[in-house]
């Protein structure tokens, strides 16, 4: 009866707004992404949707920037870039993404993950403590790492390479005693090609001088908020490039290997 | 510069309306599904979304009712169910939907298409003439269809069986001299698990005594009318059966089966 009065509540609303979804309700919970993995996979870096428009769809969320030209932190409303340099870099709202998952973060629950030897450990305390593995569920951890070992790319120029090739020169670096906030966006195995299955972490530092694509860390203890999302929004890419792509192809070991492999790994 | 302008309107616009999303511009052309094909598949046959809510995301599309009790026609804003006996009702909007795809359609163009001795051909004719392989396109076909065959599926009692089990105890019949729309969805060959690879075409006859999901038709010539997606968004089923299944198995031939075959084809 409740439901029934806040659509009758919404309906009202949106019959003086034109063109107004009347899911706009539920928007809080939704996980939105730019384009799919294996269009990234493929190369194709233009940017599809500008960061402006990123942030009105989520305040929270990884992904990089046209031209492959680094990782990408949203976090409090606000987009970061880290170059491949290092370089931590405020995002100008004209700059675009060609891949990005946000949310509109609001954590529904709160855990304090006890001392982790390494990323997997996360993983673990994150699977089998939030549930959901058919959701895609927004992360949220902070806490001084020990160690945290991080990477970016290099901004790519046209002709692209693939992903797999560009990443195979990724630059690493590692941390010790920083204190910062991983964002993190766990998708379910079976997105395998649309975006990233397991979850996708980068890190930014509480000064923003440190961030990039976690691929390791260590921490004595850390708190861990997170947000099951109930809808799944996937912006296309509207290029003629992006309709002639085989996103069939099945590309989940590049996926894998580009996400989680240190430089020189196979 | 005309785009930047818009966004500034739609700013001010969204600056007053709390809590609305930005892309509220784009929602003409966004196609909405409820849950994946997987689970449904997997004999996840309760309702998810209330046909109330789905006819406000979209006046178009097909799908299936709760308890898998026939087949969903959405067509001009009015949601229709025929049963597995073949009978065309209204349904209320207090029913619901475990699987389902609507948009608002808003043809961008029509398209004449040749006489069709079989389905495939209007689906190779669709194929080569609409483009956009990696999008998903709502068709709107309509014509007096010199014949076409249809099925529906009885409604289901819980413990529910798979749907491929169920498909073949599908009740099939054919009309001839029948004027019609065609309601088709079509998606790319990658949403295999999430959606159907190809066009989901269902019918409804323009005297609405006669529907279902179509196997196989003839015509001497149709005008056919389509939209092209940007955008893609899945509304989970956040019952607790969800989260335990097993969406990752590759259905898909079991899908593509469902989809096609008539009673006793293997």
């Amino acid at each position: 009866m409740i439901r029934h009065i806040r659509l009758l509540a919404l309906c009202v609303f949106v019959a003086g707004c034109q063109r107004v979804p009347r899911d706009a309700q539920e928007a809080s919970s939704r996980a939105t992404q730019v384009s799919v993995i294996n269009a990234l996979m493929l190369g194709q870096y233009d940017g599809v949707v500008s960061i402006g428009e990123l942030l009105s769809y989520g305040d929270f969320g990884v992904g990089t920037l046209d031209h492959l030209d680094g990782e990408l932190i949203v976090v409090d409303g606000r987009a970061y870039q880290v170059r491949g340099d290092g370089r931590v870099l405020s995002v100008p709202s004209t700059r675009s993404t060609p891949f990005a998952t946000v949310v509109q973060f609001r954590a529904q629950d709160s855990l304090e993950c006890p001392k982790a030897n390494a990323l997997s450990e996360l993983d673990a305390f994150v699977a089998g403590s939030t549930g959901h593995a058919n959701s895609f569920v927004a992360l949220r951890v902070e806490t001084t790492f020990d160690s945290i070992t991080l990477r970016s790319v290099d901004r790519q120029e046209p002709p692209y390479r693939p992903l797999g090739e560009v990443a195979k020169e990724q630059n690493e670096w590692t941390h010790q005693n920083v204190r910062g906030t991983l964002v993190g966006i766990r998708a379910p195995q079976w997105v395998s090609g649309l975006n990233v299955p397991g979850t996708h972490w980068h890190f930014l530092s509480d000064d923003r001088r440190v961030g990039g694509h976690v691929l390791d860390c260590t921490y004595q203890s850390a708190t861990v908020r997170y947000q099951v999302c109930d809808e799944w929004l996937i912006k296309f890419d509207r290029s003629r490039g992006f309709d002639t792509l085989d996103l069939r192809r099945d590309q989940s070991a590049a996926v894998h290997e580009v996400e989680s492999a240190r430089r020189g790994q196979e």
